[in-house]
């Protein structure tokens, strides 16, 4: 069978250019064109020179493809798949355009008019491992923030099985390649090395993203949740500690076993017994989760950690790519950790 | 006025060499005498070459001293005051054992009996902003551990305040010297770097210090609250995220107002407009702290940040001996931030 | 045809570990039985979480095996190496026990009587680009230290072509995973953190390594090799950079032509137009060299990067099994490096 | 007596607000007035919170002082300076701008005619250590740049005594805040973290510093220096490995009383018997040196270590600010080095 072709619009940044690492040794897939902006006209190879093998030019514009993983910010993201999808081809869009359900919501953590809300009913939010069927079937895929990639994983298996009293507090330590790879004040590397630090407290553009899929977990119940994101000196990884009142009495036992018969059958989730370390997530699609509970408060506390490029971006789109190609799940993701 | 002569016992751990160096250039006391175990007999300026230009050598009996600095492991640290306590020896412990009121707490979470209970009466605990008064008579005092210093700093006002509901979430960030200087697979370069991960899930022992000390502010309230340490890979620094559902309305301007008036005489807390940054605090004994709402939820998030090997540690240790001797309580602690 | 059966001799280390973690992905030999001492007993999974997927036991003898990778300190390494020659077994040692061809100059730097100095002259160097057919056909390979795996691809073709006068200083820069998994206080987080310092400067082990290789190049020209290492505050990657005055009138561009020229067919070596970055071989068998002449001065510059536990141990250690194998040199080793 | 009034231009980057930090504790001058383009208009303490305490707006123009540091870019500054010495103010000036006694050579490194060639033969290169005497009595002090800072003084002994043969290296490693303030993407936390690579190798701008003041210290000999500056994944912090084939013979031991004797009298420079630790100078002031000999090959090697903001800008600002207002030479810089 012939290979597929991909394509990468605006592969630049961080998430794109992971994208097109994880692509370059894909063995199903090929990568026939990727485009950028300032970069356009030179060799990914010498932008890049990780991908010294790499033959493409990064273009203007987009050469045929049956798959498209677009990484453009958000607002000109949509216009860009919007194109795209009227033309027949898949998309995984990474931006946060088509995440949100709800295109009042949107317009609000955004700040801008939605450009393309008539795509928002047939977008399905590509969390793979509650959305596998859907994504399988769908022509655009929203690919989830790398915070809420996270948390949602983490506070799924309690949330549906109706642990959680009401209060949930998501508190997220991200390396730094999370804030992209446009020059930053807060990135450059002598303010961002040997600190740590919260941000965005009136509240993160993700935190609507969780808000909505752990509330379509539990339609009927009430959920407060708090999110806050740090920045901690390291490039890649987040860590996520959850804490939620239980509702009622289990154990950290019980609590595992249902963890456990959740993610199963996943490929990129597994439950640990011992508190994760990013590092060993770092260069893989893994997802890792420790779920406990701290019996003197009755207090649930579940941290998941992941690389904020791969399970956070770039992989969960390839492993998308992968379910709406039909290809299997795993194709071009076998990549252990790099330890230490 | 000469003077006064002060020692450490211990002195070749991160706490203890951290009063060494602030010792060293403090206006009014002289560092006259300093002990080791394993590097008794070698010069001070050998085994630690920021102190070149010290004099002292390392011995393992203390000489004449008006205070000691004890920075001793837990249970070790109690048979050595005990013994400069029956000299009428002024002591400020920087080890855990005077910290807690009731003997049988310790005993349980230190898994030892309690080698001087005699002294737990007496014994104040050293959180200068909350017992100024009773350390400047006191001829003991038990140093806070570092998470405690952060903690309760960051939650005594709304504690105080009865603001709280009853759930408080505690999730601190440490850099990694506050794991010591004894080698740790955990703490080996390679392991730490570029990792972040939680540890203590079932129980850390800095625990029943911010239990005790948030109780004393509010005796009739029955508070849940919940403690996760995470390592971060830098040297210096604890971010304290705390959490806590609020008991009533508030407005974050209200929140703040009641963080200033608590701390407006406060010359080593500053109470800030957006969230700080550990590295304003790196080489200082300087406490951060932020607090704020979400509206959205009605919880109350409150952020605090130190050096803890400064006010988490030694410089703490300062400036309660500052306050026994009855000198100024800035003195020797006057070092700004080094930034960046 | 069945896979080769692959073994390794302490796995707990870095070098050992790291060869586990190439061999789980290698698409022609199974890792069939790894051995460590502290840890024998324990599943590899639990010791090394990033090998989850991994169902070895930690074992304390090897089983049955075409080709061992041993991964010993020196010394011990020799004897576990002359029992699996005795039995016919391959073997790649990763100790320096085989490198050196003159067993004086061996008791001289390592201190001790060399345990198996009959299989001295059988050895083969295994630094892949020199000694390509050696090893294809060698029952026993040295494979080279991290630091002269850098500095001898740095200097060789510049060395054999006899554009060196007479010095050479090889300044490496090196990661901290090159100290070892032992714990040390060199290798303490706090203390390796934020800091650069140079070492063994009255002769580091890997110097006559160094000496030797280069010397086979020109055996009649004599050489002054001087060679500082240093640590630098990252987890992987060695950076040398190499000096050496100019026999005679050459510029940068016929110098790069000739670094090209000598490494036109190599797999894993690449002359770059610019000074490499070691994030840019990170978890990769790459090694990037750029050479350049001062003109002002007539000093020749060659700057060399690798991953020190990949192209500087294990990834050379499998790229030397595969020629032992008869596989595809580059089989398994085909990972991109892991960018930002 | 009253204090020196002293003010700071261009407070902003990070060379000037180390200046401001300094100045902030000096006991015998007070910083009255600072100046910045973009942050004009601010106060000091909101832009730099670790500059709490500070009561400073950020001004446009300077306000009335006895001395200003000015921490501008080339050719800008010497504007400045200009205007400064004209109205009979003393001036440590930063920049490069009059460094170079040569004004061609100031063309041609900096690709632009200087601004202010008139004052070429007034200014006294700051290197405190060789030109105190000068510096007390001058106006116009060209501070030295943070590698030749280190690099001279490491040379500097043996270059008087006429022991090296001609081949000098330069082996620098900078921390990242070396780069400055202003955003690149080489200095962008995802690129510069985990990572260590040389850069102009074709010709740095601080070689002509060193060319020309150790030429003055033997002006008979021709001397070949190459210098080679690198990036290490660390805030501050500058160690400069030197090389040079020595002309005689000399031992290690006589080495080291040269150097001793030479910086006997020296409160900021010590000679140390092992290598030195760039953390060892992290905050302070200090210059350590450790010269050696490699007697294989008749090679000095001479290690030196300093922080790159403090002895390599603003602390030898200080520095000679109180040697030109008849100060104390060590007023306001007796801060110890924060270790760890």
């Amino acid at each position: 069978m012939d290979k597929a072709m991909a394509g990468i619009i605006n592969v630049t940044g961080y998430a794109g250019i992971e994208c097109a690492r994880l692509l370059s040794s894909h063995p199903q897939v090929t990568l026939a064109t990727v485009t950028g902006r300032s970069a356009a006209g030179h060799r990914l190879a010498d932008v890049f020179p990780h991908l010294a093998d790499s033959n493409l030019t990064i273009e203007e514009k987009l050469g045929e493809v049956d798959i498209v993983l677009v990484a453009m910010p958000h607002k000109e993201s949509a216009r860009e798949v919007l194109s795209l999808i009227e033309k027949g081809i898949k998309v995984v869009d990474l931006s946060a355009d088509f995440r949100l359900k709800d295109e009042t919501e949107y317009n609000e953590w955004y700040g801008v008019s939605h450009p393309a809300p008539q795509l928002l009913s047939q977008a399905v939010y590509g969390l793979t491992e509650l959305y596998r069927n859907e994504i399988a079937g769908a022509q655009l895929v929203a690919n989830p923030g790398c915070y809420p990639t996270g948390a949602i994983l983490a506070m799924a298996p309690a949330v549906k099985q109706g642990l959680i009293k009401e209060y949930i507090v998501v508190d997220s330590k991200s390396g730094v390649s999370g804030a992209g790879r446009s020059l930053n004040i807060k990135t450059h590397y002598a303010e961002a090395n040997e600190d740590t630090t919260a941000y965005a407290l009136e509240g993160h553009r993700h935190l609507p993203e969780i808000i909505q899929e752990l509330g379509l977990l539990q339609p009927d119940k009430k959920m407060r949740i708090t999110f806050v994101p740090h920045l901690v000196p390291m490039t890649r990884g987040i860590l996520s500690t959850c804490y939620a009142p239980l509702a009622g009495k289990i154990t950290a036992q019980e609590l595992k076993q249902i963890y456990s018969d959740f993610y199963s059958e996943e490929p990129f989730v597994k439950v640990t017994d011992t508190p994760p370390h990013t590092k060993h997530t770092r260069g893989s699609n893994l997802c890792l989760i420790h779920p406990t509970v701290d019996g003197r408060t009755g207090m649930m506390v579940v941290i998941s950690c992941i690389d904020n490029l791969i399970k956070g971006a770039a992989g969960q789109a390839v492993q998308n790519m992968n379910l709406m190609l039909g290809l299997p799940e795993t194709a071009g993701l076998e990549a252990v950790s790099v330890y230490p």
